[in-house]
């Protein structure tokens, strides 16, 4: 019916086109509909994804050929990636922190986000890389001291899986703020596909899923969060003005590196999974910088 | 000679156009030798201050006329804001923080930049907004991993000022990190010029001032930061990629409100006036959101 919109972006690094999945899982060519535009904010903010269900419908979009092509984030470099921190009890209980009274917030550098099947890296001088896997809003309209709940919602473009990867000595023993191990290259793989908000009934009732090496080691549910999706955009909104095609990460359940008994952090060659319910999956190959 | 470099960006906000000063302090139109592009990180990146001093030297830049002109931020839209925080000795004691054995990174919202006389607004349920006035670094070339000073030194396109607006309450008593109190809309009067780094013949060398209604508050100089510019950029090319156009706030001396014994914190209709020695003057009057 064209309500379903999965929307990616495919080809080589900068210079990826925009393409949307069918009901019958093909790929198809956004970019004669889109006239040259990319998916970022000013395609959502200038209602792009209308347009994108329109051509949809029309049933005349070009299928790509999905063999061998790579796929990048779903958004063109955000104007900012926000996160929030220990918004899952198991996960701040195994960093050892306490219960945050209101949302923990911090910045990744937006140019960190990456394809979802790109190499991540190690930093050099690192021994404490590892992995978070977390559902990722992106906005689609400006907000700002938004009042109610759905008035957050409302400006939820659409969905993703988002891999906030974190050097924990960077973070926590280098003086100061998180933000310090959040910002390495390559540290925020993003996508396969952002998922509009209309496709995802209860963004509150996801299955979110890590596996390192094959061996599961999140296996959580955004129904765990302390703050949920709606809290969090209403609340951010009245610290920052949240504009289109920005992403948010909505933290981590717990089994991070950091919290295992054996912190087994990243290691060249390793290999990353990371699934969340009707998001996607994503995998990554974990290389030295 | 045509060294003399001072960029900005002149008319309403998110269509200005990118101009000169020249060595009369006329006011000179770049748009036509720019073919629409703007001062931004593809235009650094893309040997584009080359281009400026070429056109400058060929003296047929038209005049404009600079009476009434906004002067907008001097680098549109960065990819990201990093700031450096308790990079002077009297502002660490003043606020009780111990003095940093490495700097102290964190990030802003990019779209808190805005122009050197605009308005600065007081977020809704603030008390707290003070002032910081600091040298921004704009970076020029990619940077990743530098080894020494002069490579670090290497990547700078050029200095401007920079007011690092701060809520006080959501940066140090709302939980976490102080990103929260550092993102607010209109946090961060960026110019008038980006000054070229071949005309600051020592970035360690700059008076920096600030007034709020004609009384002084800060009155500090660069030659006091703990860790001087090039150590700022070499040391974080080691935790982010450096890009051009992004900007670095490299930190601000003693004489902030959170600092005075009557902590005079920022209202509606107060005026603030910041100076950096060869960098010029900005001025923004306080408004409420």
């Amino acid at each position: 019916m064209g309500a379903l919109v999965k929307l990616l972006r495919v080809g080589p690094k900068d210079a990826e086109l925009p393409a949307v999945l069918d009901d019958e899982g093909r790929l198809r060519d956004l970019s004669g509909v889109m006239g040259g535009a990319d998916l970022d904010g000013r395609f959502l903010a200038d209602d792009g994804l209308d347009r994108v269900r329109a051509a949809l419908e029309s049933g005349d979009l070009p299928v790509l050929d999905a063999e061998g092509l790579r796929i990048g984030a779903p958004v063109a470099r955000p104007g900012k990636v926000v996160c929030i921190g220990l918004n899952f009890r198991d996960h701040a209980e195994e960093t050892g922190a306490a219960i945050p009274a209101e949302p923990v917030v911090f910045m990744k550098d937006s140019s960190t986000v990456v394809g979802p099947f790109d190499e991540v890296l190690v930093p050099r001088k690192s021994e404490k890389t590892d992995w978070e896997v977390e559902l990722a809003v992106v906005i689609g309209k400006t907000a700002r001291y938004l009042e109610s709940r759905e008035d957050a919602l409302g400006v939820v473009a659409g969905y993703a899986i988002s891999n906030d990867v974190s050097e924990r000595e960077f973070q926590l023993e280098r003086g100061g703020q998180w933000d310090k191990g959040k910002s390495c290259e390559t540290f925020n793989p993003l996508g396969p596909w952002l998922v509009t908000a209309d496709e995802v009934a209860d963004p509150q009732s996801l299955g979110m899923r890590l596996w390192v090496n094959g061996e599961v080691r999140q296996n959580g549910g955004s129904k765990d969060m302390i703050f949920d999706v709606a809290e969090v955009i209403r609340y951010l909104s009245w610290f920052m003005v949240l504009e289109p095609g920005d992403v948010i990460n909505t933290g981590t359940p717990a089994g991070v590196a950091l919290g295992l008994p054996d912190h087994p952090y990243l290691r060249e060659g390793d290999v990353m999974e990371l699934e969340i319910d009707g998001l996607g999956r994503q995998r990554q190959t974990v290389g030295q910088a």
